[in-house]
C-alpha cells in the first residue's frame, strides 16, 4: 500500500534513507532448493556503484550488501532473503542547505507536503541509493532466468542528442567494454565527450536506455490490467529520473498505418518484423521483448539556483558534493534489474494458468 | 494475481468476453454516503460507444449498463456496484475465420499459447470491448474527483503526422465540439480528412492523447515503487493499442541540460515551468499532472494478410466486419476513465500516510 | 481493501445486498482448459438454499446462478467466471422495522456507525443471502479438487447441547440422508428434534459442523503469517454467525501433555495419531485435515425485543418473516466452499515453490 | 504470496531463520510524523525473550533490536522501519540430529516435503525465534494506538486444566506481577506448580490465553470476508503452536438460545452483555473486543521418541537443548502484539471509508 514492495510472487520489499544506518530489503517468493552465486549480485551492485570510473560521481561507497538469511548451504529454502548494505557516506553536514531549502525539481517539496516530516539528508527515502536494493533483488532473479535461458541486452542508446539507433541484442560483454554502456564505440566516444562537456558547464544531461531481452517463452503476461508491458512500464517509471517508456514501436507507432505495422507470422509462429515488442494483447509471443526508457537530466546541477524555504521565502540553494553530470550509464544495471523481476515474477504467476 | 484486478483501495474487477452473454464488474472501496448520478455514467459510456460518428465503426450496440448493488436511494453505501453490460452483437459466425488463423498483431497467437483454450469470438476477452468496464468505473471516480475539484483534460493530440503540439487544459465542451476530439478545430479538420483517407485505403492509423489534470492535491503518490506518474503509466498501457507513456517533458528530457529542466519555484509552492508534469519524486506538486499516450494503428484492416493456422500452415486472413480505422478518438474516456481510477484511488490510498 | 475479495490466485470476490436486483461475483485465477460440469454448481447452491426442508426457513427464493464468461464450449479459458444470481424475494416493505430500530446483535448498528448510510433490507449487503456466491465458488474449486483427487467431508457435530462426537470422513450421500446432515441417523433424530422444539419456543440455537478433507498432498501452505489452517480459520470466521475455529485437537490441546500429543510418524511418513488436523507448522503434511467451526443461534428470534432507534431512543423490535431456527444444517454447504477455495488457492500458490 | 507479510496498509514483512546471521523485518505503512519511543519496543522484546524466569527456558539471548531506517529525530517519517536482530545462539553442532531425523510434531517433514532443502538447525524459519519481529511490529503499532485510547489487556487463563474462568480487563502491571502473566495470584501459583512439575517428568503442556481490548471504537473491520474477527483469527492462527481460536460467546454459544445471546442495547449504543465480543457483523460496535487462543503443548519433549529418516528408515529422537516447558507465558506478548497489528491495520483501513 505504501510502495516499498514491487511484484506479486517473487517480490521486493526495501527500505531505508541514503543517510541513515543502512539501506536493505527482503526478496520474497524466491523458488527453493535453486543454487545461487553471491558473488553475481556483488558484481552487480559494482555496475551501479558510484566512483567506477571518470564520467560518474566520485563518491566512494563499497556498497557491499550482507545476505542474512533464506540461503543455506548454497542454496535458497524458499525462505525470504533478508539483505542490508551499510551506509558509509553519512556526513550529515553537508545537508544542512537542503533542510532549510527546496532543491527544484527534487522531491522535497513533496515530500514535505505529504509527510509533514522527512530525512532531508541526501534526499533520504527519495534518493537514488535506494534502487541499490533493487539490483540486489534483480541479481538473483537474473540467475533464475539465465537457469531458463533468458538473457539480458541493455545498453545506453542516446545521451542528449546523440543516438544509437539500433534495436539489436548486444553481448553484455560488449556493452560494458566502454564507461558509456553503449555497445557501438564511435557513439559511445561521442557520448562520452558530452558528459564531460556537459559536466564542465556545471550541468547535467538526460539520456535514454534500450533494454532487450531474449528467450522470454510465450505466455507470460496477464490479460487486461497486468498486461506485460504495463507492468514493464510501470517497473520503469518507478526509477528515479525516468519520464518515459514506450515498447516495440512506442511513440513511432502513432504515425504508422496497420498494414506496415502489423506483424506477419512465419511458420514457426516467429514473426518477419517485431513491432509488437515481444507482446500482443498483453502477453509475451516468444519474441524479443525490447522497450526504451527516457531519463530526465539530473535535477543537482553545480549552479546557483533561486528557490523558496518551507515558509515560502526566496532563497537560493548552490549544488553541493559529488553528482553525476549524468546518471543514465549508472542506470543500466538498475533497468536490466527491474526487467529481470518482472519477467521472474510473471513467469512464477503464468504457473498457474493449468492446474 | 490474474490481472482482472485493477487499484487497491477503489478497485475495478471485470470480466467478459465481447461476444459471451454479458461484460461486467465490480467495483470496490467505493466511499460511502456519496450521491451517485447514474446517468452520467451512461453519458460517458456513450462517448466509448462504437457507431458515434461517420469516423468510427458504424457496429451498433446500445452499451448499456445496468447497476445491480452499492448504491441505495441515490446514495453509495460503502458496499461494491456490481454492474453487467449485455452483449448484443452476437453473430458468432462472423468469426468462423478467426478460429482457424491467427490475426497478425492481434493476442490470438499469445492466447492460445497461454491457455491452450480460447474464446475466439471477436478477441474474446482480448477485446477492446472490455474497456467499457473501465469508462463505468471511471465514470464513479470523476464524480467524487470532481467534488474534490480535480478536472480532466484529455484530447487527441496526434493523428498519423497531424499534431497538435500543446499541453493546455481544455475544457471538456470544447474537446467534444468534433468527433475527432482535438480541441484546436483546424487540426481536428486535418485529422479527420487523414482518417477517413485512411479508410479508404482500407488501411489504420494511430495516435496519441494527452491528458492534463488540474486540481490534484500535493502529496499524491507513493515514494519507492507506486510513483504516481509509474501507477498512470500501467493504467495507460494496460489499454488495449497502447505502445508508450510519457510524463511532463518526457522523451524530451533526453536532450534536455539540468539547467533549463528544473522546475523552478514561485512563494506559493508552484513551479515556474512544469517538465515534471505535476510529479516530484513520485509524489503530486500541486502542479497540473500531464501526460501522453501513443496508440499503434489498429491491427484489423480490410485488406487480405498471409498468416498461419494453430497447426503452423500456411494460410491467409481477410479483415471482415466494422472496424474503426483510427481507433484513437474513441480511446479518450477511456484514457479518461482510466486516470479517474488512479487519481481516486491515491487520493484515499493518501488517507492513511497520518494516524 | 474493502474486505469483498477472498484468495491470493483463486479469488472470489463478491457483490450484492439481500434485498437489491440481484447478488454476484467475479471469479478468477481460474484455471484454463479444464472442462466444468455447471449442473454441479447449481446441486451446491440447491443444498444451501431455504426452503429446502421442514426445519429450515420457508422462504422461497430459486437461486438460479447464470453464469456469464469464462467458460466456453464447457471448459475453462483462464478469463474469470462472472456470475449473478437475481433476488426473487424484494418485499422491502417487510423491513420498515428494521429501518428504525436496530436489532440486536445484527450487523445494523455497527454498519450505520460505520458508513451512515445503509441498505437496511434484510440486512443489505450483512445478510446471509451474500453466502450463496461463496457456493458457486467452491462448487467450482470442487471440480478442480475432485480431479486431484482431495475429497471433503462436512457435517453437523453438534447442535445445542446435542453432540456426535466423532472426526471420521463419512461419505456425502450418508451426510445428506438427513435434513440435519449429521451422518449419524440417532443423533440426526435428536437435532431434530432440537430444532423443531427451538422454533415452537419461538427461538433459536447455535452449533458447529466438522469438516474433514482426504487427500490433501504434503507441502500445501505457508510459513509464517499463511499458515494452512490460519487461513483455513479466516475463511471459517467470515462465514456470519461463527464465533470459533479449531484445527485438529483444538481446544482440547490445553490440558494435554506434549508425550500424548506429538503425532509420531509411521514409516511411510503418515502419522499415527493426527492431533495436528493435517498441518504441521502451517503446511499440510499428507494426513486428513480436520477442522470445527462454531455458529452461534440465529440473532432474528420470533420474539419481541426491547432496543433502541437510530436516536438513542428505546423501543422494541419484532421477529418477523421467515427465519432459521438453527442455520447450522443449511451452512455445511457454505463451509465445504470456503474450505474448497482455500484449498485450491494454496494448492496454485505452491505451484510457484520451484522454478 | 509466500506468506512472509502481515496486514493490508500496516505491514509487517519478515525475514530469517533461527540459526542464521540475523532476523528481522521491514514495517512499512506506518503513519508519519508520530513520536516513537524506542525503548518501549526493546522492552517488549524483553517480555518474550528466553531466560526470563525460572519457568522458561534458560537459552541466553538479548534480543536486541536495531531500528535502521523510517524514524528520523525521535519521530516516524512515514518511510518503511527497517530493524534487524542479531542471532547470537548459532551452535549449530547441538542441531545436526535434527538434521537426520524428523522430530514429531514439528515442521521438519512438511518442510521438507515442500521445499526439498531447509535450514535444519533448530527449525530454522519454523521456528517460534521469527515470533521476535512480530513483537517489534506490534509494539510500535501499540504506541499508535496508546494515543487513541486503544488499550490491551492480554493473560493467561488456562494452563493444562487449571483455568482462570473470566474475560475482565486488567491492568498489564497486574499481569506482569506474577511469571506465569495470570491476573489472579492464587491460579498463577497453581499454574507455575502445574509447569513445574510437567518440566521435572521431562513433558511439556498446553494453555490458553485470553485477549481483552477496550477503547476500540465502532466501525473498525469489513463486512465480508475481511470481518474484524476474522483477520484476529487468522491473527493468533499463525502464531505457533496455536490450535484454536474463539471470539466473544465461542464455541459455548453452540449450546445457546438465541434469546438468551443477543446482546441488547442500552441508551447509548453499548450492550447489556458481550457474547458478540465487541463485534457485529465483522464490524467493531464499541464494546471490548475479547478472544481467546488455544495453545498446544510444546512439540519437543526431553523425551526419546521413536521417529523415521528422510529415507523413511525407523530412528529415535532425542530432545536436546533448552526448552520451555510451557511456552504460553512467554507468547502474551506476541498475542498481544499481532492484535495491535490488526487493530491498527483496520484503523487505518477504515480511514478511506469516506472521501
Amino acid at each position: 500500500m505504501s510502495g516499498n514492495t514491487f511484484g506479486k510472487i517473487f517480490t521486493l520489499t526495501s527500505f531505508g534513507e541514503s543517510h541513515g544506518e543502512a539501506i536493505g530489503g527482503i526478496i520474497d517468493g524466491v523458488p527453493a532448493n535453486f543454487p545461487i552465486d553471491t558473488t553475481k549480485i556483488q558484481r552487480e551492485l559494482d555496475r551501479r556503484r558510484p566512483g567506477q570510473s571518470n564520467l560518474v560521481t566520485q563518491r566512494k561507497e563499497s556498497d557491499t550488501v550482507q545476505l542474512l538469511s533464506g540461503i543455506f548451504e548454497g542454496k535458497t529454502t524458499g525462505s525470504p532473503i533478508g539483505f542490508i548494505i551499510q551506509n558509509e557516506n553519512q556526513k550529515s553536514a553537508d545537508y544542512q542547505h537542503v533542510k532549510e531549502a527546496f532543491r527544484p525539481s527534487h522531491a522535497d517539496f513533496s515530500y514535505h507536503q505529504k509527510y509533514g516530516h522527512r530525512d532531508y539528508r541526501g534526499g533520504g527515502r527519495s534518493s537514488a541509493r535506494e534502487t541499490a536494493c533493487r539490483v540486489v533483488a534483480g541479481a538473483i532473479a537474473k540467475q533464475f532466468l539465465e537457469s531458463l535461458n533468458i538473457q539480458f541486452s541493455t545498453y545506453v542508446d542516446q545521451i542528449g542528442v546523440v543516438r544509437f539507433e539500433n534495436d539489436s541484442f548486444f553481448e553484455t560483454k560488449l556493452i560494458e567494454r566502454n564507461v558509456v554502456r553503449c555497445p557501438d564505440e564511435k557513439t559511445a566516444t561521442e557520448m562520452a565527450e558530452l558528459i564531460l562537456e556537459t559536466r564542465k558547464k556545471d550541468d547535467t544531461i538526460g539520456g535514454s536506455i534500450r533494454c532487450v531481452i531474449q528467450g522470454v517463452p510465450a505466455g507470460l503476461g496477464e490479460p487486461v490490467f497486468d498486461k506485460l508491458h504495463a507492468d514493464l512500464g510501470k517497473a520503469m517509471l518507478s526509477i528515479n529520473a525516468v519520464k518515459g517508456f514506450e515498447i516495440g514501436s512506442g511513440f513511432d507507432s502513432i504515425a504508422m498505418n496497420g498494414s506496415r505495422h502489423n506483424d506477419l507470422f512465419s511458420s514457426d509462429g516467429s514473426t518477419k518484423t517485431n513491432h509488437s515488442g515481444g507482446i500482443q494483447g498483453g502477453i509475451s509471443n516468444g519474441m524479443p521483448l525490447s522497450f526504451r526508457v527516457a531519463f530526465k537530466p539530473v535535477a543537482t546541477i553545480m549552479q546557483t539556483q533561486p528557490t523558496i524555504d518551507e515558509a515560502g521565502n526566496e532563497t537560493e540553494i548552490e549544488g553541493k558534493g559529488r553528482h553525476d553530470a549524468c546518471v543514465v550509464p549508472r542506470a543500466v544495471p538498475i533497468v536490466e534489474a527491474m526487467a529481470a523481476m518482472v519477467i521472474l515474477d510473471f513467469y512464477l504467476r503464468n504457473k498457474s494458468v493449468h492446474l
